[in-house]
């Protein structure tokens, strides 16, 4: 007997509340918390619970599957801690802030490996006792880099890939052999200063505040779905140096949200945006 | 037929959902949008909901309360403009902003009279063509003169009093006539720099953060449920007289919102602190 | 015998605090607060101060300006309420709140008309008094109707215009007509949302957070330099209406701020960005 | 031939600026960046700049001592790394992120050693081999315990004493025997919440932003010049663990700053607040 999230959506109907409750309620389940949304654009309904009880997930998968309209997706999460692998280049900061919460037991997650382009933060890797792999590029076409990086991932099976500061464009390929699973942190507040540094572009513009935002990475180069984001202000007193060092403050913290968020089930993924609950 | 707003709070237990989604079902009604939270402390419910179609309101309460458990409240609110009443004394920035809202139709409500201690800002309330009742308390004692507010207040029968910078403590008297329907501006972030110029108290505090609270009034000064906070930055620079202006931004947009909120029936209040949908 | 403020800006090298404060002390002026920057990029000085004392407007800037590096500037501004004029178009909430704070004593400067391509804001204007022309764009080329709105500013001489929601694109030939003396409020967070209705892009793209910039107006479109910025969180509840609202109470507040800076001469504009003091 | 820093503050009068200058001008020094402040209220002046050059050290003192008016001081202060030790009890937040731009070389400090009063810490400290030095209070009394600490602390001989979330209350003896060199992260926003437990505090009335505030620590608890402040957005669905959660990321962060704000020798501590340029 353990939790369970339940999650639903669907297109929209009067009675869901109601028909969806009947059968956890007729199923002898909990609803220790639940969240209900419906997108009024699209008349799409979106339904999160936390179930407790004797779950017998086949009847409950089944009977709500039943009784939703065409088009409807049923998830049912065994709550657990999740396997991540995380992926970088040569920045500490978010891979560092990621392992002091796991090393605390504050992170809900069980880091598996570190992978790399680059070795530097190997020695970051190593105090925390997580498998590093470099991967170099050198020699290697784009395409068989990915494979070798892909291979090494997929030794892991991992839930989610956390890409905390990896500086390499990802190709379509990679990125639907995970889809949905890839998360990456964005030196700036999508969707202004899309693509090489964002800093420097944002000092060159003369902002007043920066930002970064956490999404999920989809086929486009910083497009998809936005998870979270943050800013800091600045002034004319900061060089781009100063306003990344500001910007990797915002950048490892908005990151760790985004993963909290993924790793409890609360994000869903509907047309390129995320309903959180 | 029109929209109705349901709220409902009881002790929790398992099921409510259901029932009540049974209920509002079977009656035929559809739920536009619903919320709902369980106060896991005192395990307490709280529901919401948008509710369209053919209400009978007798029915669905009387139906609601007959499963609800012992101590559970059952609200049936039709959508309408609400009444509200304003209180001032001399600092015309959130009288102003109320103003212009209602000018321009944003604000969701009628501004039936503003009613003050001062004459100050009756040239205001004149532009925009809203009675303004000066209350001079020369002379009076503080019972006399608030008694004297009451009556002009009563004449309107408001559905909210908005203190929008009223600087006289109220009494117990006050407060109890007016039970839940007082939402006051507290010039400050509570519970810091509670009671007389906060502003002066958090030059001298050297703070580098200033705030404004928008509370419900209870009968201990500064201490009724909050609804909403908001915060700006200030710096050694800043003078108190700066600070208070940087506050005053903050204190219009706070009670802007704070207004919204309970106009759009989205507030709870529980034991001295706020539920909002 | 009254306060000035002096800006110099020019080519950094050695010794120029020491030559101008020197200057300024044998002219027998106190310097009451001033402030000064290095763009260590461009190794270029920026000095502002402001000036009491008896003070030889001719003499000091003759002084000054023969001890600055080629490619210096120097202005001497008498403190004084500014005169402004304040283009519209629909929204009443940014003009709203420079009116109130006009009333209300805490905007340094004399509005002295508005501008409109509409009418629908003319009895907000006739409230306060404010002459107000509404200059219809029907029949008339975008160069026709420019020209008509430029006579009616120039009938009154403004040092500042303020684009309070002027849903109108400007001519190069606009823009040079009134150099560095146009600010505007862009409602998104630039260099996000460039362009037509802002917050369905932020909409559709699904942020987390919206912004406001205030800007002075060049001749590319939203291209000015950034005098200031703020944000506020938005969430996958929010319509694009919803955004709107909420951006608004963002947007007035952001353009209110960038006036208040101009009118007290605190902004240099330098290579398409501001230093603000 | 080095940086230096220099900070002057005195009662503020009539051409400081100008004879500072001169004194450092006709030194052949360089000011690679300036900022002054006149705090109004005391009339006292504050100067620092950043000085290049060959610097007399004994000899510039002496100049600029010589013109200051009575009560003035002058600090000259040679630009290095500044080593510092750390106080921790058993949460990682602080630490860790103090680590992790240790690691970087982000952070412009030694961190020569460690102090707790118990364990649970030493093998994060192990990991960067940062000596770790576990101060047992066990069978101690306040002043026995606190007299074992100053000794451990006393033999680095620290410029900065940082207190990241060291659960014990200081003595006056302590303080008094690190003036001005500790810098602790309170888990709130003062001057709310003072005290024991603040979340647990905010949790139970009801606020809707928590913050963190850094610090000078003196006699009085709580009570210190304060540096730094951030707050975060709450809603009543967090538990007070949940405040603790999200308070932690703006502890490490706010102590992050405050910590570079003094070893950039930025500060200027005056009558219980801070000056910091």
């Amino acid at each position: 007997m353990s939790d369970f999230v339940l999650k639903v959506n669907c297109p929209d109907r009067a009675g869901l509340i109601y028909e969806i409750s009947k059968i956890i309620f007729s199923l002898g389940l909990n609803i220790e918390k639940n969240s209900e949304f419906v997108n009024s654009e699209h008349k799409w309904f979106f339904f999160r619970a936390i179930l407790s009880g004797n779950v017998d997930e086949i009847r409950l998968e089944s009977d709500l599957k039943s009784i939703l309209p065409s088009g409807g997706e049923v998830e049912l999460i065994k709550r657990r801690k999740k396997d991540i692998v995380i992926l970088v280049t040569k920045e500490s900061h978010c891979l560092g802030d990621l392992l002091i919460r796991y090393f605390s037991n504050e992170l809900h997650a069980n880091i598996l490996s570190i992978v790399s382009n680059h070795k530097d933060l190997s020695t970051l890797a190593d105090k925390f006792e997580i498998p590093y792999h470099h991967v170099d590029a050198k020699d290697l076409s784009r395409e068989e880099h990915e494979q070798k990086i892909i291979e090494t991932i997929d030794n892991y099976s991992p839930d989610l890939i956390i890409l905390a500061k990896y500086m390499r464009i990802l190709t379509p390929l990679f990125v639907d052999h995970y889809k949905g699973q890839i998360i990456n942190i964005h030196h700036s507040f999508l969707p202004a200063f899309i693509g090489a540094n964002p800093y420097k572009q944002a000092y060159d513009r003369g902002v007043k505040i920066i930002g970064a935002t956490a999404h999920f990475v989809n086929n486009d180069l910083d497009e998809g779905p936005i998870i979270d984001q943050d800013v800091v202000s600045v002034n004319h007193d900061f060089s781009w140096k100063d306003m990344k060092r500001a910007g990797q403050n915002i950048e490892k913290i908005v990151l760790s949200r985004a993963i909290d968020l993924a790793l409890d089930d609360k994000i869903f993924v509907f047309k390129n945006k995320t309903v959180i609950f």
